[in-house]
């Protein structure tokens, strides 16, 4: 029936991809979870050497796992990355919060000279009463990082675990370098250096829900 | 206020970064219009060498602007692709669609043995009585465009731009490579290889629509 000759079995084409991506990456650093992690952000990019700026605190798979096993909210920077999650690999009913568009967003960034991304992450503590097991995701703006980091440096709750991947020439390597020196003790996985993107922060997210499966 | 000394004017990250790519980036071989595409798809994920991957048909941005100055309907294959456009960017009023979780699209897929992805393009000619005015924008999946490439093949009307950044491991270079040959003369912007994504994708689709704006 068709022209081209193509895999079109949507299993075989997981199973060959994952296999590809074993075959040529270097997951030999990470354990065995942290691999179900890096296999799904390879696969979201197409590019093995991710592995090379790829980095988990001790705790980010512990952490991260035990958040979502509680229902914790999930926190995105923009739509694009809550549209990427896959709702039916979470262990429970987590909420999926973006705040970019919501009421005040826009007057709040004016006033504090910020980008709407940065703005919009002053609005998170509201929806949840447990920020402590919530996990952020940022797939877009270094600014909702940097934003994010200070909030919790001057005393704000801490997530149960921060992915980190900002994209950009503009902040996006210096605040994953921020978020990765763990100065505040904060579960993250972060991908180092000018490389991120909605795509590969939310396969983080739902690697970590559903781990290859 | 803050901790960390970062840029958070939204116009001056915007600008820095544009100025920061274009010392950077191979920018000579296209024309000015395809430039600004090439541009903000580099802006998208982080890399300069985006270049050496990137084609454009001769008449992509040409057909592209006239079919969105002429409200021509927008197809994606993901919802995150559909996420990341600026709607305020467009000229017009676009219809952008995703087709992916319409009823009737798991059952089509597995009568097909195809993924959902493919099986979801069979239901955009239902949404334009003008579907050779309409752009398409594949961000993930590699079988969309085969089997778009094969429903035009068959007879089916062509669209005004096929944008195509399928990624990954299984079929995303092989189908794109089948687009740039162009046997069935469709105008295109295309990223040769693994790399692509939602983000490319869509960063090319504003940047047509809206320029460096």
């Amino acid at each position: 029936m068709s022209g081209f000759d193509y895999i079109s079995d949507p299993k075989e084409i997981y199973n060959d991809s994952f296999a590809q991506i074993r075959a040529e990456a270097d997951l030999g650093k990470f354990s065995s979870d942290e691999q179900e992690i890096a296999i799904r952000m390879i696969h979201a990019c197409g590019m093995v050497d991710l592995v090379d700026d790829l980095m988990f605190s001790n705790d980010a798979v512990t952490s991260g796992r035990a958040a979502l096993a509680d229902a914790g909210a999930i926190f995105c920077d923009v739509e694009m990355v809550k549209a990427g999650i896959i709702k039916r690999l979470l262990p429970r009913d987590s909420a999926i919060i973006c705040s970019l568009n919501d009421k005040g967003v826009q007057e709040n960034a004016v006033e504090l000279g910020t980008t709407r991304s940065a703005a919009a992450v002053e609005f998170w503590q509201k929806y949840t009463d447990d920020f402590e097991k919530s996990i952020i995701v940022i797939g877009n703006a270094p600014t909702a990082l940097f934003h994010l980091l200070d909030e919790i440096a001057a005393g704000h709750p801490k997530p149960a675990l921060i992915i980190g991947c900002p994209v950009g020439f503009v902040g996006a390597m210096e605040s994953k370098d921020a978020l990765i020196a763990n100065d505040l003790d904060i579960p993250f996985i972060a991908l180092k250096g000018r490389r991120g993107g909605s795509a590969i922060a939310c396969s983080a997210l739902n690697a970590l829900a559903g781990g290859l499966g």
